[in-house]
């Protein structure tokens, strides 16, 4: 089971100029062979899977935990990509040439039939897909191929930073760099645990500078590149066992924080109502809303926490739909 | 962001006589078109890009809540699987013939590439796909969409209900076709209330008598048909403006409960050295994990929770690998 | 645009035997790369594509005329599909074990998610894809594609013939047999008057020896191997230009046949209740659209025309779920 | 079985400036999930799986006369998408460069494998699947289904409307999307008669101002809106049991037509000898044609109905090939 | 470019009892993801797409020679398949019921479609997909992707031993095993040359006993599990500087020989009349060919060589068609 | 088996102005359902599954030789495509905005996960497919199929020369046109032969002057349009009994050369550090491989063999990113 939390793993930007071509290139970070779709899902399912729960717990505490947090991960890319999409289709709702900026745009389905919002697909279009879980029942089989999984999602996040240039994708790939960094870590060292194998001299794979980038700097100095998360009120608890020693990049201790991060409230993204979302008069939708919440005795004030409480940046935001 | 809790929704039975065909017959349940996979993936995306949040926030957490209820969905059904498929392969490892029993069922992947686990895809073996993700921003379509969904899910449940004598499989779709119920009033209800269409007449749709199922009995006394669970340590508080009114068959009261179910620890289920899960042998892995365990001053009893301490029922499995 | 004509292009057996394997198998037929979809979309298509029609006429007619021929394909595979299905699962609605006696059938998805119907797939479940289109533009290069389909598609219908022994699978192969190797001869022959290439010698191909199997014969005896029928009220005239000569095999005149085949009506297929086609309660919907057609001031007696006035053959259905 | 007519179902304007870019959105209304390959199979294969149909006869009419009226449906786009890439490569064909113009455009394949026609894709290239039929059997769930359908059809439709201006793109939109609105409320319609759900109120949905709309007016002046047409020449005759009462959106009647409407005929599209459609040389192809007319004793002037005589219109395009 | 030799890389016995269930579970080992086109497809295009190959050509050498011995590997496992396919269908070709016997078999497009030859599927008839190929560019990570897919194909290798008893299936993966550890250990070895790190504790992943196989001894003997051979007449001749060192498992030296293996020529599998394989009537074939062979001025006795002349063993094949 | 070659089959020009969108529309070429993967698995896989090979030895001889050449092409349009991507991202390696300049580009996989090399995959990003392969069995009906797939393959090489004019697509497709042209008239040869049919008068199919195409006729000077190579040291050499008589469109001798083609020494491509391809770093590679060069006992001098040794021409490259 889970509980959510209505919160971000890192804070990112409110919208700002749209890009639609830079967010079709994001989707290969959620919906690719290597996206945050394919790591959460690997992981969750590796732990379904996985036999003599209690004579191996460490290694399932590890991947539980992992897997719990990269539903944060297929969230903050959806954020990212709803971001750089807002104020992208900039029309009259209903009206002839609402779209036309947009007609030539890579990923048309954004708009035709995705409300200018994430879609389970890469940055060609093609879905993801349940062959892109590899679960094959032996821990050091999966273990080395998430350490494999890792690899790649960090040449991925890498490529799309270096090509898409809006505050939302920097933001983005930014905070995945290094917290897939710590995964890729966590992977090598519980083989190492297992098997005696030195893989830490493989680091870094492929030899990304984390150091150098200024997106990842502020995560660096918070250490979040040292730290795994217990993401769970009271289970995971043996995580602490494989998860130890030195970073092989820079021989700082890694270690293990007993509980999930506190997260960021998301931005409450503005309506789009040239492609009906949430509708073609939104705030019709808003009155209903009111008037339900009032005859279920809720507070007159929306219980809900957005970023910068619903204002002033967003606000600010220039093209505004409504 | 979630925290994940090691705890089943429902109770599922010890591994008995393994059902490889049965198995392979529940995998719709997960990765067809109307499986959990679906069911959870369509709500979590159309959260990730739900627009106006505050504006329409009773909606928004509507989706929210039941998104992450849908997670428990896959783990149960990935449980059922797992539990089934226990024992199917019964051989020697490596030696020739350890899986000649199962070389004519119906999915043979579950033993060549699946370590006898869940594996992401549909009853013919085709790979569930993010195709499947309906998500067009417009909150009645979306809606309708879920509605739908539901109603096919609903379906797809019943006839491998009928399909599949497993213990496992009978639990979990007694289970389900309470639990898909509830959503599926859910979504009509919050159509109702967005639009006036009085959706209450199409039920039961499709006209299974739920009621009569005996496998649904346990949970419809405790009045799980009624009840939408709050999946959220603090957040989507305004669902009870949404989820409210009669039930449909039954003229009893919706209510919505503040907080998530307790749930009901998982199996511990048996390794299957045959196919190497979680390894060729198993109790090596357990011995390292213990000294990781011990070197990391974990207690010398494990810390995670399975069903039965991991006990008598497990030791009572005529088929056990080790 | 098209008219629709209530009557199968051949007479087919009414339910008898339940034959669910063998349907699986026939599923080739229609959803399959050399399957009916595939015949009646390529030609479809070409001929939506077909540029310069006036300068071309006589072979955008023979295209245009053939594909609405094909439209009649995939009705009666599928007619046949379900008449190889019906009673394949004859337990009570709602019922555990109500599916058993198919669980172990080639294809789940017929009872889980079809209604004991036809699926859009092959005989391993893959669904039909519109990738086996080929529309070139180019008219000898698609007439050469239409030659190589009509080739590998009577090789299919063959082995299909070969492998499954229920009288409406061998009703169904024996008939298409026949109709397709008019059109594999039509293709050659508009290749012939283009190029003036001799591809009369390449017949049969595959050596289908069509006149010794019984089930073609009686088409056969009825000359349907020479005929081409033109599928409109008024238009398509010209194929008589390109479709004339000798057959390859037979020596015997081509001929075109300047309308459509009266046909003959198709079987009324019973309810199955168990898998709630069309309904868990089907005489309630009886009901209900009786009530319908009393107020619209329709006739007491149903209008729609069905085999044995839906009479005697079908009461003496031996399986009949109502 | 069917008969095809050579007319179009409104008429569509003669090619003018091309728009390879907007046609290779408008696949998304031919072969994308909520395309008209989706509704015109998707009703097909309902109609083809429908048992007990002489006891639910008037709900078995309306899918397959509907099923007939969506081929139209697929005939126009495809015919659209042809007119929007006529001139679009315009070079010397064979010569290098011919088709430098659309190298960069969306959808390669138009011109590299299509013969500039139309393609069984989405607006992404990804081929229709035989994945997105639905059919279960059940009667009630295929028709919340239907509506689901073109709810979302709809929506896919006025997004294509906004983003393309090619006039065929807008005379195809203007038409479908009263079209389907009709069929939208057919099944609603069909629903309440079977549940006493009241449907009608979620009209319109998604809220599309089809009466704000110009190129909607022509065809609602007309009553297009309230129109179900019988598409076949003697079946299907109770349409009318289910297909009754007022519009939702503007309380007029709704009707049956018992025929179907007459069409318009269609433009012979110049060839392309770039892309060798319908050859490299199709005055030759056309000489041939003549020379086997004559032999076959037909007319001297072609029996083909194009528009204008394939003649004014046609004439003035000023990029025309030959 | 590469030239072809008509050997195969390891004896197969020849046909037999006949195994269409085992067949379709050797696909896997074909059109698998860890299939043995995923192998030689992933070195072909790593090497075809390897850039500065002066700079690092005994990188480049290791793969291109590697790429090319798993030509031979996709050669093999067809071979067992066609091998086990021999006889399966055993019918008059033309009569119904010719296929009745592989009605139920796992994979009918073995049949319908195949003429009992291997497909470019898997187990589950899926196929291969190009998305199976993963060529990143960067030299460590790619390597380390080989790493993986060998430990994974190694992982299917050892399940099809354990679940096919023919003893085609036998022979192919007894030997494959042996070769497959082989690629396994080159590729750590270059990691470990490239990087330092310590991979040989890894070994042997999956934990499989080659040594206590059967069918792997005789190549163990030979010492195949040591050996890598340099496939090229002329090139690739720095492979001796990575693969080197000691074997992992056995400590014992691994070597590079100088040339390729000599292979074993292939059975000349018998006809399959009733599939058409390769034709209705194949002594016919057979007669046409010898005449083209004179006219040619070739000798008398065919040129090629297959095993045992063509002779004995396969004259003993009891279930011969012809 | 293999042995392979480090040559390629014609000279491709180096590295010049980079064109990423044509390498987009070149992919067709490679991964396109006519592309070369498609002929290269055809016709291997026509060949592994070919029964009675010593009966129809020239056929079989045939087949598995154009196979061999085949791979050759394969290996050329992936050169083709390194060499329009090189130079096409020329930013600092790991630096924001270093791939902004292909942020729009058709495929961006080629960036993100491709390292700037070839992907498997049609000009939509499609995957190339197992199902694209035929193989019926049948003699006859393969080399129909045979037949119209290099028809259609001639067509698309013709559209993506029309299409795109760098230098490495022109040598390219000039080059591919004369010898698939080479490899269609074999199969219509082959299927004259065995059925007497006239295929000869189908020819130019498409419709190609590849006498006027300037890039064709280096190769036509060389008689290149009428030899079939033998790719093999020893084997096939009876293709002598099929591939004889005159070309169908010049009237000349057909001819067997008994050996393959010499070939051309590859361009050695520059690195790509900013898609870190081979690495982030090339020249630390280029070290290490030197050290183990030496410790090998090596020559100082790489033995490998490149294009103008590595010199001159790739010297002068003005895009170097080294």
């Amino acid at each position: 089971m889970i509980l959510r939390v209505d919160r971000l793993q890192t804070e990112l930007p409110p919208p700002s100029d749209p890009d639609p071509v830079g967010a079709a290139a994001v989707q290969e970070l959620l919906g690719g062979k290597f996206g945050e779709m394919s790591t959460f899902m690997n992981y969750t399912y590796q732990s379904f899977n996985f036999r003599n729960r209690q004579g191996a717990r460490p290694f399932y505490d590890l991947l539980a935990s992992i897997a719990a947090e990269e539903f944060g991960h297929i969230e903050l890319v959806s954020a990212a990509i709803n971001t750089m999409l807002t104020g992208a289709a900039d029309g009259t709702p209903g009206k002839a040439g609402a779209l036309k900026g947009v007609k030539d745009t890579r990923n048309t389905q954004h708009f035709i039939a995705g409300g200018a919002g994430a879609l389970v697909q890469d940055s060609m279009g093609k879905p993801w897909s349940g062959d892109y879980v590899f679960s094959s029942g032996d821990l050091v089989e999966d273990l080395t191929h998430n350490f494999f999984l890792e690899t790649g999602a960090r040449n991925n996040k890498l490529k799309v930073y270096e090509m898409v240039d809006h505050p939302a994708a920097r933001a983005l790939t930014g905070y995945l760099l290094v917290r897939g960094g710590v995964h890729q870590v966590a992977y090598a060292r519980a083989l190492e645990n297992l098997t005696g194998a030195q893989m830490m001299k493989l680091f870094p794979s492929p030899r990304i500078p984390t150091d150098k980038i200024p997106e990842c700097q502020p995560h660096i100095k918070k250490g979040e590149h040292l730290k795994l998360y217990r993401f769970s009120p009271n289970d995971y608890r043996e995580i602490v066992a494989v998860f130890n020693g030195q970073h092989p990049e820079t021989g700082e201790d890694l270690m293990v924080v007993d509980e999930a991060p506190e997260g960021f409230p998301p931005n409450d993204l503005p309506p789009q109502a040239d492609v009906f979302a949430p509708d073609y008069a939104p705030e019709e939708i808003a009155e209903i809303a009111q008037k339900l919440r009032k005859a279920a005795g809720l507070p007159d004030k929306v219980t809900g926490i957005v970023a910068n409480n619903g204002g002033p940046k967003a606000k600010g935001f220039t093209k505004a739909q409504i």
